[in-house]
């Protein structure tokens, strides 16, 4: 049975170049690297190198990237270390309402035990956080802003600049999670002027267990792991080499493909969603209808009358993987907090896939799973109950 | 030229068949565990082999091991999670002096950001903590006792199961850190009572970048890592499959081989500090002088009239690996707290270098070693000032 994987934005398989790079860290330079013998400073090296090339995907200056053990953590590591380090300044941070959960249950961490005030900022049909809610939601209590760069599930881009630019004027911090962003569209720190940026490696066909923090040059923000002074003392724990190295390799890859990448990912996005349209009525596409204002691989789609979780659970069965809102909430019953945030209609929002394309994805492998995709809506349309029905 | 690495405590090379077992995980079975679909399904049954393979190495069930970054995150998350979970009942920790940095450095993080008290017990000349000092420590406000099973400087085993016991009394909470003595001694967490564990699988050679914590069932610890659902929502972000497989796969091939290297690191222990004694005046061997009560493969050993950051990096030339204190401290020019807490004298602590042999050493690597050694100790005292002065 062919394999169809249509789900890069929950992760993506490791590049055999990213692998290559990985494997002497296992072995040969496999030293600690913080030792100052032979062994550990080969890993050190290792450490550099990778440093430079996850820096230069998004024109940052090298001693600004912390690598971390992932984007979630980077994420964490911002909202309470700023809450931490701001604690006389104040206690109130604004996020949106369709956020990532490793932003949202920070903030609910925070919020329950240690008394700081979070702002939630709706957003419109498409996903957009209107400018003037930001601007309106700072307080002098105001400590932190953090936007995601990319939405995870309906794939719409922020206007990152602009809202960063906002909470600049009123001397606020800004923190872009850009987990789905990196490597979809070009990131120049510098130019959008955010303070904070988290990274993942396992969403640009790196390994998993590792992402990065970018920290801008001067700001304080004390540690979140504790311990040993890697990391320039700002995260503690024997650095994962063969990790670091990896997404070193994927940033590498990730910036010299960057406009290859994207246009793949466009034209067989597009070719996707022209022919659901074809084979499939009573579609609705979730996230910004302008194609250029959502990531470069997405497509949310609710399709009337039946489940999601069906949907994706059958297609399995003929070999596609595709997911109900994000993986990381997959498995809860809960209805996705974006697509309720987006008013997708409560009667399809049951209804409802994410697809993703990447850099393996074939037109083959598209014909493959609309065929296989338009199957199985048939199918479940037939034994439900709400078919044709009105409001459904 | 002979490479020969003694520095086993800080790391340890990834075995072969650990790095057999990682690599399908990153392209085959490379689906983010937490997706429903087949390829994620595969990495799924992956961590639960790895949480299955783990827990028998400590006689732990499955479910009261969780995945972390690393085992300073385990630490951190034990010491950060107790004081958020017990605010109501107290805010003190007891701790010992001769802790590794991810259990210090949190003490003070906690003390300085979050009004928690720490009393670090003090330490006999061989570094093993006094039971009495313990029960004289614990107060109606102690929340938590940590403590490490082995020192990673010094090699000292501390008496965890009696002082588990103390704390159990006077109904604390107790943790301690068994980074070092994981695969080094038997461990079965029952045996113990303890209520926490910390574990990292590369010091067991398996791969950087991969800890645990285990948590006795029914005890109530917040998620340091907020966000996903992930490790039964107790540690967020995407799982690092590819590491938490390799880590079960280290942890099996511990409990297999268990006897044998514990036998192995002695044997070759022993063999190298009878070497040491009969080419090398002037040595002192820090730590437990009952080697049965020691890290099986330590020796901690102070060379007078000279530095051991210059032994070290004299011995690289030669192709020896050793390390001065812990390489989490290397760089540091910081005095070891292991070494001033055990009373090493002031004019000797300066001039001490820590081996650690490991499986893969074998008589010649320790033969080649010590005969650089004398070398090198030689070379350095006929320089030294202070050379043949009464009190160094």
């Amino acid at each position: 049975m062919r394999e169809v994987y249509l789900d890069y934005s929950a992760t993506t398989p490791t590049k055999d170049e990213v692998i290559n790079e990985m494997l002497p860290y296992y072995k040969e330079a496999f030293g600690n690297p913080s030792s100052l013998y032979g062994p550990g400073l080969r890993a050190k090296e290792g450490l550099t190198n990778a440093r430079q090339q996850v820096a230069d995907l998004i024109g940052a200056d090298p001693k600004e990237v912390f690598f971390t053990s992932c984007g979630t953590e980077a994420d964490n590591w911002v909202l309470e270390g700023v809450a931490d380090a701001m604690k006389e300044k104040g206690n109130h941070i604004i996020t949106t309402a369709i956020e990532h959960h490793a932003i949202l249950h920070t903030c609910m961490y925070l919020k329950k035990y240690h008394g700081i005030d979070v702002t939630f900022l709706d957003v419109d049909e498409e996903g957009f956080v209107n400018p003037e809610d930001l601007k309106a939601a700072i307080t002098d209590k105001t400590i932190l802003v953090s936007i995601m760069m990319i939405n995870n599930e309906i794939g719409t881009v922020e206007p990152i600049k602009e809202l960063a630019k906002i909470a600049k004027e009123r001397g606020v911090l800004f923190h872009t999670d850009a987990v789905q962003a990196l490597g979809n569209m070009p990131i120049d720190v510098k130019d959008l002027d955010v303070d904070f940026l988290s990274m993942s490696a396992h969403k640009i066909y790196g390994p998993k267990g590792i992402g990065a923090l970018y920290k801008r040059k001067g700001i304080n923000l004390p540690s979140f792991v504790h311990g040993g002074a890697q990391e320039n003392r700002k995260r503690a724990g024997t650095e994962n080499t063969a990790g670091i190295v990896g997404f070193g390799k994927a940033a590498e890859l990730a910036r010299i493909n960057l406009d290859e990448h994207i246009k793949h990912s466009k034209e067989l996005r597009q070719y996707m969603w022209d022919l659901i349209n074809e084979k499939i009525d009573k579609v609705r596409l979730n996230g910004p209808k302008d194609f250029d204002k959502r990531h470069p691989g997405n497509l949310n789609v609710s399709f009337s009358y039946i489940e999601g979780e069906s949907i994706l659970l059958l297609l399995d069965a003929a070999g596609v993987s595709v997911s109900t809102g994000s993986a990381c909430s997959s498995g809860s019953l809960d209805i996705s907090h974006v697509l309720a945030s987006t008013r997708v209609p409560m009667e399809v929002i049951n209804g409802t896939v994410r697809f993703t394309v990447g850099d393996f994805t074939t037109k083959e492998d598209i014909d493959y799973a609309v065929d296989a995709l338009s199957k199985v809506v048939d199918t479940l349309r037939k034994v439900s109950p709400v078919t044709g029905k009105e409001g459904w």
